[in-house]
C-alpha cells in the first residue's frame, strides 16, 4: 500500500514523426480552423489517427479568433507613452502590452518583458506585428488567444467531430528564454495530452529511484514542430506529430498549458 | 552593395522524421562512442547520410570521457558543508557543483542553481546522480563533459571518418528553466550545423522585413530528440535526425553551442 500513486507507464517512442501541413489558407477573423485542417488534410493525403498531436501555431488562433487590433483605435495611457520613450516602440503597441499583462518585469532596449495575464513571462506580451496583413499606413498587431487552453479543447473536439481522430492539440508560439540567445516553439495552449510527464518514481537503468523528473513533453512537442514550420515565408502553421500515442488523452483530462507555469512561490527569477 | 550580407536562405523542412538508434550498449570510459553510434546503425539497418544530425544525450558523452567520479574521493570545503546544510545534499556532491561552477545564483530547495564554468545556467551545474553505475556504498556523480563543443566536433569527425557522412551533432541534457516547470532537451554541444538561425532581415508572408527573430534550432532539435531517447529505463542514448540539411554545415564552421549564450549584458535575469 502507497499512499501515492505510481506514475503512468510512459515510453518514449523510438520513432517519431513530423509533417508540415502546406496548404493551409491564410486564416481570417471568423474562420473554422478545424474545417481549414480537415480540408488541408483531405487535400494533402493525410489521414489524422487518433493519438496524433496537432501543433498549431498561434499566429494563426489568434487570426480565427479575431485578436487583431488597429492600433488607430488604441488611446496610449501616460505610462504607456513613459516606455514606449524609453523602448523606442509604438506608444499604442505598449499600451496593449500593458493591457495583456499583470506586470512588466524587465525593461529591455527593445522589449518590455511581463507577466502576460495567462501567466506566461515573455517579451512584449507575445504581440506580434509581423504577418499581421496590414497596410503601412494602417498598422495592426495581433494579440495571444484569449484563452489558448481553451482554443485547444475546442480545436480537439472539432476534428474529432470531422475526422473521428482523438488527437492532442498544442498552440505553439516562439518565446524567448533567460540566460540563452533565440527563441524555441513553447506550448501556450493544450488539449488532450499530457503537457508534463512526472518520471519521479520510476527506475532508472540502475534501479535507482528517479527523484525529479517531470519532462515538459508538451513544450519539447512544441518546439519540434518549430522546426518544421518555419518563421515566415513558409505556411506551415500546422504539423502533425505522430508517435506521441502514449500521452494523448482518450478523454480530455485537460489541465492546459497552464501546469506548465511554475508558481509564483517556487520562482526564483522574477 | 550593401554592407551586411544576406542571411543564408533557410527553407524549414516540411517533413522530419526522428529514429532513436535502440541498441547502443552501456556505455564506460574509454569508448569510442563514435565507433558505437556506427556499429548500432550498422546493426539496426540505418544508413547515416550527410545532412543527418546525431542528437547524443550528455551522459553517455560524460560517461565516455571518464567524468565519473566516486563521492568517497572528493573533500567538501567549509563553504560547500555550509550549502549541503541549506539544501539537505551530500556535502561532497556541492563540492563538485562548486568546482564546476562561476557562481551560484540560487539557492533552491533542492537544488542549487549555478552558472556553470561552461556558462549554462542550470541546477545542480548539471551533475548526475542517476543512471551512473554505482555500488549504494559507493556513490557516484557524473559531471558534464569538459568541453561539450569539442566532444561534438570530436564525435563528428569519428562519424565522417567511420561512414563518409558529413553529420551535424548535438550533445543534449534535460535542463529546467525559469518562470516554466519541467526540463527540456537543451544543447549544450554543437558541431557541424547553425545552433542559432538569424531570420533577421527575411521577409515575412506580407512583405514586412522581420526585425529580431533568431531561433535556436539546436535547442529545438534537442527537445525534439529528447522526446525519443525516453528519460531513464530506455537506452536509447542516440537520435539521429533527417530533414534539417539546410542547416548542417559542410565544413565545420562550428561556433558551438556557446553561440547560445545570452550574454551576461543582454542578461536581465541573473
Amino acid at each position: 500500500m502507497t499512499d501515492k500513486p505510481a506514475p503512468a507507464a510512459y515510453r518514449a517512442p523510438a520513432q517519431l514523426t513530423l509533417t508540415a501541413l502546406t496548404t493551409i489558407p491564410l486564416v481570417t477573423a471568423g474562420d473554422d480552423l478545424g474545417a481549414l485542417i480537415a480540408a488541408a488534410c483531405e487535400r494533402e493525403g493525410v489521414k489524422l489517427a487518433s493519438g496524433d498531436v496537432l501543433v498549431v501555431a498561434q499566429k494563426i488562433v489568434s487570426k480565427a479568433e479575431g485578436r487583431r487590433v488597429r492600433l488607430a483605435t488604441v488611446e496610449a495611457s501616460p505610462r504607456a507613452v513613459e516606455l514606449a520613450a524609453r523602448t523606442g516602440k509604438d506608444p499604442r503597441l505598449v499600451e496593449l502590452i500593458l493591457r495583456e499583462s499583470r506586470s512588466v518585469l524587465r525593461i529591455a532596449r527593445e522589449a518590455l518583458i511581463v507577466e502576460h495575464r495567462l501567466g506566461f513571462v515573455l517579451a512584449n506580451a507575445g504581440i506580434d506585428q509581423s504577418n499581421v496583413e496590414a497596410e503601412a499606413s494602417d498598422p495592426c498587431a495581433l494579440l495571444l488567444p484569449e484563452d489558448p487552453d481553451r482554443s485547444a479543447a475546442a480545436l480537439r473536439s472539432r476534428i474529432q467531430a470531422l475526422t473521428g481522430a482523438t488527437v492532442g492539440v498544442i498552440i505553439n508560439d516562439s518565446i524567448g528564454r533567460a540566460w540563452r540567445l533565440g527563441t524555441i516553439g513553447t506550448a501556450i495552449g493544450v488539449a488532450g495530452l499530457k503537457a508534463l510527464v512526472d518520471m519521479r518514481g520510476m527506475p532508472d537503468m540502475n534501479g535507482r529511484l528517479l527523484r525529479s523528473t517531470d519532462v515538459a513533453v508538451a513544450d519539447e512537442l512544441a518546439s519540434a514542430a518549430s522546426l518544421c514550420m518555419g518563421q515566415a515565408a513558409e505556411r506551415r502553421p500546422v504539423v502533425i506529430v505522430r508517435g506521441v500515442e502514449g500521452i494523448v488523452s482518450a478523454s480530455d483530462d485537460n489541465r492546459g498549458a497552464r501546469q506548465l507555469l511554475r508558481p509564483l512561490t517556487e520562482d526564483l527569477f522574477r
